[in-house]
């Protein structure tokens, strides 16, 4: 067994290895054919003058770009910058890391076509207005590390708008709230407790929480199981901070109202006391959670440190602490509560019935079927939800998501079950077999030695 | 030797292939990875929590996007979609097979990763905003097909704005012209004319004609050398339409009272009258430009009929009426002055040294380097410019739009020739071997039969 000192070196490995490779690689996307060039006579067809053909055809039945262009597999991934994982407002270019990461994510597991765009915004209405005008290059509209309160806006708005045509989403909501609930239906599973009967400690509730706690919702938790905190404390009706800003925070002065019913006051030790379920979307730790506030929680607790890169508590920590269940959304440790198990896929499943919106049902389909998945393949103390190479996973939820478009009336497109797999299983393994390939073949570098 | 039917036939077969092949491919460029992926573990190198550390070193000092990221050799392709190649205003989702063949000679002859993005923009003020805010993912703008006079104020408004810090181009001007002026230095060679000995006839003054008649004064052209037509006819100092709407047209009214030195009045007939060279970017033909108009054209006359997809005379039969040198914008004829030629160079040779801009001069420099290699090649009236074949035309002309960024004090990295040319030369060479690779491994399917 490794010493806590391993493990920690163990943590600082993926840094160290980051600053070394990203100068290496100078990117980690690239534009590449879709298309057969058989020799520049090709340029013909698919540039001048060939092109004005279906040119001409889109123009009259502008539907038709789903068909001649990559549209239809095509996401933008926009961000300000202002919340860059746990790291803060360091702006668009300092994000430009975590978005090519992101495409990379969307391409290898979900098969889709992801770009950046990182926007040197002064105001949510500049990122509200380039996604308004974007839209015809684009199937779909990724948002991302935007802080908040301004996410809650940009997204409300977009997807309030009749002239926004295409699904906008933001994974630091819809898609983390999707994992993080895979994750709890299945941990509940194994602790063998009904979510209704569960008490829950979020720790935090900014972006990813409040979604988080919505979903749960739409799931039948009641608001009376839940007491939240943010930087000042426990949520209570007397916080006249939220209740001054409950323009910008409805979400957070709807909790103050209705959780908490036995009025507890304090920070997260008081919040954790108790508690069946925690979950941090807090602050980057460690040690943001101590371990004898984990000590002081209910029998088989179930801790989700989510915070990226440093989770608030390391793992160890918290299972010595006594926790049963505990996730992270780092990829080096057990049960990765990481959004790469939702967004690739929610996106495939919208993008191949051509939704024109990802609702919170197509979420909880998503969820549902993750859990599903995590519990054919068999569920322990570890194994939570499936990980990033149980690959079946992909398909599955994007079928699950589809489904719920088309049952909701929101797909342009109509498939059947075994279509809706096929087609996503086709694309996710085209888009493995092209990175494979480049690899096999030397047109990406391997990975040099230090 | 084919009759006219037969090489109408062919100029149609084009346009039947890419309605055939468009749908088949849905799409010609996709995202793909430029990093190795050994296996998922390596997403907590290239995502969260690795991924942090480059992006801290970023937010100290920005500059770094360019060595972590992609960004460096990112190009984004900006429309409207207002005026598409001769198709007019299509809209932006018509436009979105042309930006996509774009972005794929960007790959092919240029090494240069370029994205479409198609705007529904409402004015010019929504496409001078939108590239101000997505300046942070790109190495450079490439604006396409907005018509005019939006298209002068977007890119001149630009160019001025000390908050742009990447080169923003616009093709159907900088581009156009550059290899425009590259045929024409070429084919008065073939002539044996001075180019300050030449009568000009601009059929057209919209973008293109516009930009290639700045580039041509830059050379040492005279306007007294210069007749220009646009749809109403001959511009002569009496042109109050012009004069009404000199704030718009400032180049145009400039035109007006200084070119045209005998007063001539009339249209395309009158202007062509004992003409040494036709410079045509009017509206699409054939028969725009009537042959018994280029029979009265001065001898051993030169037509550059530039419209597409079909050029306002057919090359045969402005052959047969008398023209000596016939260029179009055309991949499937002779003489193809298309600026594919232009602007992937111009870009790799910008990107490659992080110019601020891309300046005439620079572009000068360009066609001059496209003119040398040409002659270089051989010259006859068939071949005045290299074709899109003669592959070494790229890397020598990036070399020398970096040179001259350099010498211009523009650049934001030094390189000298030898390392610019290895450079440039091995980034074409590994966007090609890639598609190659791709092709020949089926990761992209090979072109169907008929």
């Amino acid at each position: 067994m490794r010493t806590k000192e391993e493990r920690l070196a163990d943590a600082e490995r993926p840094s160290e290895e980051a600053l070394r490779l990203h100068p290496y690689y100078r990117g980690k996307i690239q534009t590449a054919a879709k298309c057969a060039i058989r020799d520049l006579s090709d340029f013909s067809i698919w540039y001048t003058p060939g092109v004005a053909a279906p040119c001409r055809a889109i123009a009259r039945d502008p539907e038709l770009v789903y068909e001649y262009t990559n549209r239809a597999n095509t996401v933008a991934i926009v961000t300000d910058g202002s919340r860059v994982l746990g790291l803060g407002n360091i702006g668009p270019e300092a994000g430009m890391p975590v978005m090519e990461g992101k495409a990379l994510l969307f391409k290898y597991l979900g098969g889709v076509d992801a770009v950046p765009l990182c926007l040197r915004a002064q105001s949510p209405e500049d990122i509200i207005q380039t996604v308004r005008l974007i839209q015809p290059s684009y199937g779909g509209v990724n948002l991302e590390d935007i802080s908040q309160p301004e996410c809650f806006r940009v997204l409300d708005t977009l997807r309030a708008d009749p002239a926004v045509e295409i699904p906008v989403f933001h994974d630091d909501q819809q898609g983390t709230a999707t994992v993080l609930l895979a994750g709890l239906l299945n941990a509940l599973k194994i602790v063998q407790r009904d979510i209704r009967d569960v008490r829950f400690a979020f720790i935090g509730l900014g972006a990813a929480n409040v979604a988080t706690l919505r979903l749960l919702m739409a799931s039948g938790v009641e608001m009376e199981q839940v007491i939240a905190t943010d930087s000042r404390g426990i949520l209570h009706r007397e916080r006249d901070d939220i209740r001054a800003r409950q323009a910008d925070y409805p979400d957070k002065w709807r909790v103050c109202q209705e959780s908490n019913p036995e009025d507890r006051r304090g920070g997260i030790a008081e919040a954790l006391r108790d508690a069946h379920v925690a979950i941090a979307f807090a602050t980057p730790g460690p040690d943001v959670i101590q371990p004898e506030w984990v000590s002081a929680m209910a029998s088989d607790s179930i801790v989700f440190a989510c915070s990226n890169p440093v989770p608030e508590i390391w793992p160890w920590d918290a299972k010595e602490a006594g926790a049963r269940i505990v996730g992270t959304g780092r990829s080096d440790f057990a049960n990765q509560l990481n959004n790469s198990l939702g967004f690739p896929a929610i996106f495939r499943g919208a993008l191949d019935v051509r939704a024109r919106t990802i609702t919170d049902e197509m979420c909880l389909a998503a969820a549902e079927e993750i859990a599903r998945y995590g519990e054919e393949l068999g569920l322990d103390d570890e194994h939570i939800v499936p990980t990033m190479d149980d690959l079946d996973v992909y398909p599955r939820e994007a079928v699950a998501v589809g489904l719920k478009a088309q049952e909701q009336g929101l797909a342009r497109v109509t498939l059947s079950r075994e279509e809706a797999y096929r087609v996503a299983a086709g694309k996710i393994e085209e888009a493995r077999a092209m990175i494979s390939t480049l690899m096999r073949e030397g047109a990406i570098a391997p990975v040099p030695e230090e």
